[in-house]
């Protein structure tokens, strides 16, 4: 791990440039990125993504009311780097992080293998915005949001492989069937806008891909995710990517907004407790993005485990009474459901 | 998973027999287990695990003072099962788990390769009675220990293949030099009957094993740990094994017995809670014990994962101040210590 620099936000005095809704000076020096985004696509990504690091934590800040983001920039001895935003100890946000990195160099090839699922053979120099993120509250009603979007770039000797990758998914503790209607509409209606095939596939991959498979239950009530995705064509993958990041907030602050005062008991203090440890077990033993960061040379990994919650819990053999609404949920966690034509 | 059975303890009328001394009834029938003990190592192994289960938790119910163990004896649809002694929320011992599995039947080749460091072809029927245990306290100045002892038994066409596995180690939450000393002590005393050069051999194997590596620190103290030990004969492992588990006990209930009354503040605990997520992130990401029981089919996921702590805890770069309590724990863990010269 390589050293890293911390700021205190707002760092730019002049408001009006499109460099002032970062919450950082971007990884590559701006000017270039400018230049290079005409016709490169890591730095159409870069820019789009830091643009987005920017809507999404001040909307978060604001919603939260009391803290802000911490913002870590950081290097990457081996090449590129991130820009960690996390906010502890909310009045509505328990732990949010905003993750960007963007890593250049060579990989090994057991961590380029953990981000795709087709089979090239890769080696070479390698390069990956990546764009992660994991949001929770304290609150038990308010779930959990998780996404992540990231492009990657291979050079093999003279070909370029490129692919985008990503996904939105919503881990909530108590079932609300009108929040999962809701979170599930507005990522259909994003996919949508680019194919009519996108939603369900990317609905049926999300709840396949967030499986915790010794549990025989989902992390949560899925969303979409996709990765290796060339087609149509470079910037018609890219423009869906955007489509899929900016509906995001949609997606989510309706949600936080209605439950974000809601009152709660320490019992489901405690199951929601429960429930982020079972969130552990899929990050640790399952996720491809926590593994890609763990065998990545240099990485950070206090950047990798932010997804992490603050507290989680384990209780030997807890089963949750019929009928409760631990076990309603739990149902819904154990058969997937098709919140579109329910 | 299949079915299990909940026994409450003490189930045994007749308390003049060897059997009392058990938790419960063992999983292969008593009868057949003494009759095969005299020629069969899998028989023997059984019986002395069923011994050191009782003696293990009889003394901890004891040490506690309030608590009693939770009896779950559970069947593997694929062959064997296991006795899961289980204590929550006691006065003194946050949570202790004492688990027995004997699993008979075809392992997939993943499995049994975590469970062993030699490269044999192996195949076929496969025994493995494996006594695996964890215990941990609230109070953070009394440690977490650990231990399993395993016996592996592989038949690969006529030739039959065996050998054992365990260790013993400990975990602090603070430095307490002498704690450690008595710790590594008894293991070394226990290791010096048997041969001379096992305890330094065993206590780096365990310093290797038990490294975190995104962290770049260890999970606790150390102790010791071995596998594939086939020497000199299995007669002798056997008893070596025996002694190691024996040893148990006089190494850490001094320790609790010293420790359980001391006072602590929040910031103890919570300080105790961080270091219980770095002990999630061992088990899940690299403990063979875990991964060999995730890729086991119908292994019981509740015994396995009883490790796990009651609460865990993760700070965004969470950094001790230099020449602190929590610093200089930290500085053990980052520089393994040779507790026998020191």
């Amino acid at each position: 791990i390589s050293a890293y620099l911390t700021f205190s936000s707002p760092i730019f005095a002049d408001s009006k440039s499109e460099i002032a809704k970062f919450m950082s000076v971007p990884l590559t020096d701006y000017e270039t990125l400018k230049k290079e985004s005409k016709n490169d696509m890591k730095a159409k990504m870069e820019l789009f993504i830091m643009e987005m690091q920017g809507e999404i934590c001040r909307k978060l800040e604001k919603l939260d009311g009391k803290q802000n983001f911490q913002i870590d920039k950081w290097n990457r001895k081996e090449g590129g780097g991130g820009i960690t935003c996390i906010m502890n100890g909310g009045d509505v946000f328990e732990k949010a992080g905003v993750n960007i990195s963007v890593v250049h160099g060579d990989l090994p090839p057991a961590a380029v293998a953990q981000m795709k699922s087709r089979g090239h053979d890769l080696n070479a120099d390698k390069s990956l915005p990546f764009f992660a993120c994991g949001i929770s509250s304290k609150n038990p009603h308010v779930p959990t949001i998780h996404f992540n979007y990231r492009y990657f770039e291979v050079k093999n000797e003279d070909k370029k492989i490129w692919w985008f990758g990503g996904g939105t998914d919503l881990t909530p503790y108590y079932l609300n069937e009108e929040d999962c209607k809701h979170f599930h509409k507005t990522l259909k209606a994003a996919c949508d806008k680019h194919s009519p095939t996108y939603y369900e596939k990317f609905k049926k991959w999300c709840d396949n891909y967030f499986f915790i498979k010794h549990r025989g239950e989902s992390r949560g009530v899925g969303g979409i995710f996709f990765d290796d995705l060339e087609s149509p064509n470079q910037n018609e993958a890219f423009k869906f990517v955007q489509t899929c990041a900016k509906a995001i907030l949609p997606s989510y602050v309706p949600i936080v907004e209605k439950h974000k005062s809601d009152s709660y008991t320490q019992a489901e203090r405690e199951w929601q407790l429960l429930r982020r440890g079972r969130y552990v077990e899929f990050n640790l033993v399952y996720d491809r993005g926590t593994k890609f960061g763990l065998m990545t040379p240099g990485s950070r990994i206090e950047s990798i485990l932010m997804s992490l919650p603050t507290y989680a819990k384990w209780e030997y053999c807890h089963n949750p009474k019929p009928e409760s609404n631990e076990a309603k949920i739990l149902k819904v966690l154990k058969e997937p459901v098709d919140w579109i034509k329910q």
